[in-house]
C-alpha cells in the first residue's frame, strides 16, 4: 500500500513540485502554517526518524540540504526558517512517510508546539 | 571565538552529557520545553542548515540518526517526539551552532510555533 507521499511521487495524486530529484520531491503543505510551508520527503519510503537506519544516513542529510536550497530559491533564508520532524502520535505525524516540514515568512514562536 | 556548544565539547563549560561520538554530541536543554527536551550539535562549527554545504551531508545525516537512537534510549520512541531546527532569526536561532531540538513527553501542538 503506497503512502500518500507515494503517490505523489508516482502522479497518482496530482501536485505541484516546488523540488524534485533523484533521492526526494517537496510540495506546499495543502494546510499552511506560515505563509512558506514546504513538505520535503524521500522517494524511499521510510517511515520516519525512528524507522531509519544507518543506510539512510545521506538520505537523511540530503534531506536536510535539500530544506536549505529551497529557502535559498524561494528567498526566505536570509529572514530564516524553522525545519521540523514529526516521529509518531507524541510528534504530531499525520503521514506515515518521513517528511520534514520547511516554515517561513514569520517569526516562529517558542515552544514549538 | 568558540561558541557555546564548541566550549561544553571542550569542558569549559560543564554540562552533562546524553551522548558523545565523534561526530556530535548532545545534552538536556536548560530551558526544557517538555518533559523531554535535548540539543544535538555536531562537534564541527557548522552555523546552521543554511551554512551547511555538501562536505557536511553525513553529519547532518548523522545528527537525525542519533536523535533517533537518543529517543529509543530514553524511551520515548514508542510514545514519539519532534525534533526541530531553528535556522536564522525568523526560525527563533539562538546558538550560531547547528543544533537539533528532540522534545517528548508530552503531545506537541500544532503549528510547530
Amino acid at each position: 500500500m503506497a503512502t500518500l507521499f507515494t503517490k505523489i511521487i508516482n502522479g497518482e495524486i496530482p501536485a505541484k513540485f516546488v523540488h524534485q530529484d533523484d533521492i526526494c520531491a517537496a510540495i506546499h503543505d495543502i494546510q499552511p502554517q506560515a505563509p512558506t510551508h514546504i513538505l520535503i520527503f524521500p522517494k524511499k519510503e521510510i517511515v520516519n526518524v525512528a524507522g531509519a537506519d544507518k543506510q539512510d544516513q545521506s538520505i537523511l542529510g540530503h534531506l536536510l540540504l535539500t530544506a536549505g536550497l529551497i529557502a535559498r530559491q524561494l528567498g526566505v533564508a536570509t529572514e530564516g526558517y524553522r525545519l521540523v520532524i514529526n516521529n509518531g502520535k507524541n510528534g504530531g505525524q499525520s503521514v506515515d512517510h518521513l517528511h520534514v516540514h520547511l516554515l517561513a515568512g514569520r517569526p516562529l514562536t517558542w515552544p514549538p508546539g
